[in-house]
């Protein structure tokens, strides 16, 4: 919850565009479940700090959104019912749930390019500045939905049998193993970002809405890159599961 | 890079706030780095379908914010140094690495109190909802910049030496640890929300700026609830690291 001094008052949002969507996150995301009542006008403007009319323009919005129902003397209560929890994909070493997750979601091919390899590309594959590469784009899709946005570069020499027609039915690394490449491992980094506008339109989200990204090299068992991929998921339709062992150490927090 | 179809013009946002937006969070990830030319007005107007003032409007915009530098018939350049690489924790099994990055910040506790558990928190405690806990809040800082916040429940019962001072020095589980509770592993899960206004104010950031959401459950040998972290990490200033194991095979994508 939000207290007094919460809000940006040099922010470039209104302040009661800053409450709604605050409140609009905690009803899609199931914070505020269906059926619960919000704060009041009053409650709110004195959590805030803000005037009444502030407070009731947030509330108007949820409302004109179709998240709330305000009725006179009764107070304002969530209609929405927030989707099923997101799906959640299992980076641990549990390869059954990973081939169910690649079952049950649909890919589409975005694009798909020979490219010469950009500055901050080409040294993560090992390779000079403008070698050329394969570029695929592919958007991964749950129940007609996306759910992300996967960006792969490959080694255009590495790259037999990534056609479009393969990419739409198999997992790259399938077809990369398939072709003969053994994986030897790789490593991965997981950020939060915002969508730019390019993105959010390809994803059906908004712009700035909190993606989860994915960059991931993967090399054969001499360590040479075989695939570099940036993967970016909705926040709110995807997260990742990871086991902790008791062999190891839980992080620092 | 955005396409002319990516702005959102029924989006709350004015569309040269979008592209501002857009570009800076380039800037600001140093993906346009330090001393590169940004499009021109007329390449902006072009690239985003809008008009050239909205384009100016847009660079303006930036350069308002100590950004990029403009000059007439030179263009507008980048003066902005992004700053080295967020800090990565490893989420991996590599022990020292993560008491490195316990070493290596500091912790402000910002609450520590008994409150009954919330229905959302006690099932994962294996509590029933309205048992004791203590919650702690806390935020963890690199550099005295905040890097994120991190909400901690415990069942009262087992919080014996969770003390103000304790947590400040010592990171929870080794407390947990050293009262005689042995850590038998847990579950995480790992999504990107953007902030509320509370967490941003909290963190320094802007409210909806991108967070990377940790929740931990961990548990004693025999699977009994310990603990339940909800930690929320700047998406600008911290990133996960996760070595990819030869053995298991990487996620679908």
């Amino acid at each position: 919850m939000a207290g007094p001094s919460a809000l940006h008052r040099d922010d470039a949002l209104p302040l009661y565009q800053q409450i709604f969507l605050a409140l609009r996150d905690e009803i899609l995301s199931g914070r505020r479940p269906l059926g619960e009542n919000l704060p009041t006008e009053h409650d709110l403007s004195a959590l805030y700090g803000v005037s009444r009319i502030t407070a009731r323009r947030a509330l108007d919005e949820l409302a004109g959104h179709g998240l709330v129902e305000r009725r006179r003397r009764i107070g304002t209560r969530v209609i929405f019912r927030a989707p099923a929890t997101p799906i959640e994909a299992n980076i641990d070493q549990a390869i059954e749930s990973l081939i169910a997750f690649g079952r049950d979601t649909q890919v589409r091919v975005v694009a798909l390019a020979e490219e010469p390899a950009a500055d901050h590309i080409a040294p993560r594959l090992g390779l000079a500045p403008g070698a050329a590469t394969l570029r695929a784009l592919r958007v991964r899709y749950l129940d007609d939905a996306p759910l992300g946005a996967i960006e792969s570069h490959v080694p255009l020499h590495l790259s037999a049998g990534l056609t479009r027609e393969r990419l739409t039915e198999t997992p790259l690394l399938e077809i990369l193993r398939e072709s003969g490449h053994a994986i030897g491992g790789g490593t991965q980094t997981i950020a939060a970002i915002a969508a730019d506008p390019a993105r959010a339109a390809l994803l059906g989200t908004e712009p700035r809405a909190p993606l989860i990204r994915i960059e991931r090299v993967v090399h054969d068992l001499a360590g040479k890159p075989l695939l570099l991929t940036i993967a970016e998921y909705r926040g709110d339709r995807y997260r990742l599961a990871l086991d902790l062992h008791g062999a190891a150490r839980p992080a620092a927090d």
